[in-house]
């Protein structure tokens, strides 16, 4: 863990000679991406308190087990808290991996934790999401996280990582930092691939080319895997047509995707072993889904630009009212 | 039932004098739909076989019940047959009402009832239903038929009837017949509303605005019914959009539907009880649904004249994987 040993004799106050004052991490929102990018992070040497609601007891017990690619590892996060308020101090780097929901507002979730020098990482699904937390934090920096990589929660502190890993980072809205390349070498340090982008507004668009073909389709036609979409040549020629979709709209929006993003993405899913989307598995489990951050938030883009979209607007409604079913609102 | 009582006496050939030999009718596909419009037609003196494959015996010995709107039916046909072998001699209509499944072929099914005079009446969804029927039989007539009603099969042999009954008839391709009116007649004596279209594809067209909106949107949503998919603003605008694709296609292959069917539709389908559509029956009970004879037929004809139809195909899409899914293919 990187720390000095200390013994009793060892009280002679000297400078930490070179050595570092660990970088202090605080992750709210634990599942398997915090869970997963926060012990990265720890085994770069940070020192990383995780807060979790419902797993608190079992994290405070047993850690985070992660059944890796070649191996299970147990995560002992630094300090597992409850409430944010029993945060001694706050984080140098305050890490967000909740699942993008409208309410309640990430400023508000995270203010307690927020001190004068921390660094907020969003690490979720979405656009246009760094800008509310900014304005709450006029003076704060803001980093853009976008996770590519494949994992499941599947028990209380327990996750398992599928595949992939690689994180891009950048600073909001724009250009890079110290903190931005601080942290890039942390994950680096602790093996995961990391790209750092001066255009992370850029970067979540081509993350949702992805999340918005992959994510609805998969629970609408039955909690299907990527593989299964794809093994029928419907399901290829929809995935491709909501890809084509998406680039015309972030086009429009100012961010010009190559559509050869679609073979890349096709490409890098095919190379995946048959993959349960996040929103599927939410649909499965009864969970809250990412309905807004993934299909709201691509019509709203367009429909700012007086764009019709209407695969996305379809889908939209069809996932509002399958989650309009689930509330029991109209059955 | 319209036949005139004999006596062992009663045996000089005399001219049975404006009395009628009763109209026969064999119903081919006697589930709801054919149960209803055959008890119908049995009520207005027609002489009415039936065909049933699983409800056979139920329907031998307890007839087909009708619980309607008003008062409780119990229609026993003519002669309840098992295969169209059985049948003594070729019927004067033979009233098709099978779920609309590209396979078999519909002629196919049919062509041992087919006699020199019988008429063919389709009383199926779909497009272009009625020529490879018309091309198996070149000789012969055939009428589409198209049913405005709410039944639901609820038990082997056992029929509710929700909510109205009109039928509208045309002869294939256009214009009327005296057959047709005969048919009319039967119906109108039965007391259900009907109406003569001289352009039976218009009709279907019409038919399919409506069924191309509701049934997909109904299953993928979660199996919604009708009310509950217009009680979402989003679901609302869904419907209204497929609605105005199907009308758009339409006018594309010569069918000139004026946009005010949007609200006739949308009012019609506030004016009945919550409704669960028969593909999100059919979904439920793990049957087969008609995605090909709803979906499949706009999409072919948006094709045909080099039209996409972007929400349809993703509707289609989406409901080929959902059925690939049932099919066991792709999980």
């Amino acid at each position: 863990m990187n720390t000095h040993p200390t013994t009793p004799d060892d009280v002679v106050t000297e400078p930490m000679c070179g050595s570092k004052v660990p970088t202090t991490v605080l992750v709210i929102g634990a599942g398997a991406v915090g869970g997963f990018y926060g012990a990265a992070l720890a085994r770069a040497g940070a020192q990383v308190t995780t807060l979790h609601r419902s797993d608190f007891d079992h994290v405070r017990q047993h850690g985070i087990r992660i059944d890796g690619l070649e191996r299970q590892e147990i995560f002992h996060p630094h300090r597992v808290i409850n409430r944010l308020e029993e945060l001694p101090s706050p984080p140098d780097f305050l890490l967000v991996s909740l699942k993008a929901l409208p309410d309640p507002p990430v400023a508000e979730i995270i203010r307690p934790a927020v001190g004068k020098q921390t660094v907020i990482i969003l690490l979720q699904n979405g656009l246009d999401i760094e800008e509310p937390v900014q304005q709450a934090f006029p003076d704060h920096e803001i980093i853009a996280g976008l996770a590519f990589v494949c994992l499941q929660k599947i028990a209380p502190g327990h996750i398992r990582h599928l595949c992939h890993g690689k994180i891009t980072l950048g600073r909001h809205p724009s250009g890079t930092s110290p903190k931005v390349r601080q942290l890039a070498d942390l994950f680096t340090a602790a093996g995961l691939p990391c790209q750092i982008t001066d255009t992370p507004a850029r970067a979540r668009w081509i993350k949702l080319v992805w999340n918005a073909a992959f994510n609805p389709t998969s629970v609408l036609a039955g909690d299907l895997t990527t593989e299964a979409i794809l093994s029928l040549p419907e399901g290829e020629r929809l995935v491709r047509e909501i890809m084509l979709e998406v680039i015309e709209v972030a086009a429009a929006n100012g961010h010009q995707l190559p559509k050869a993003l679609i073979e890349t993405h096709l490409e890098a899913t095919r190379s995946i072993p048959p993959y349960h989307t996040s929103m599927a598995l939410d649909h499965l489990a009864g969970r809250a889904m990412e309905i807004d951050a993934i299909l709201g938030a691509a019509v709203r883009a367009a429909h700012r630009v007086e764009r019709s979209a209407p695969l996305l607007e379809g889908l939209l409604a069809l996932m509002r009212l399958l989650e309009g079913k689930k509330i029991g609102k109209s059955e």
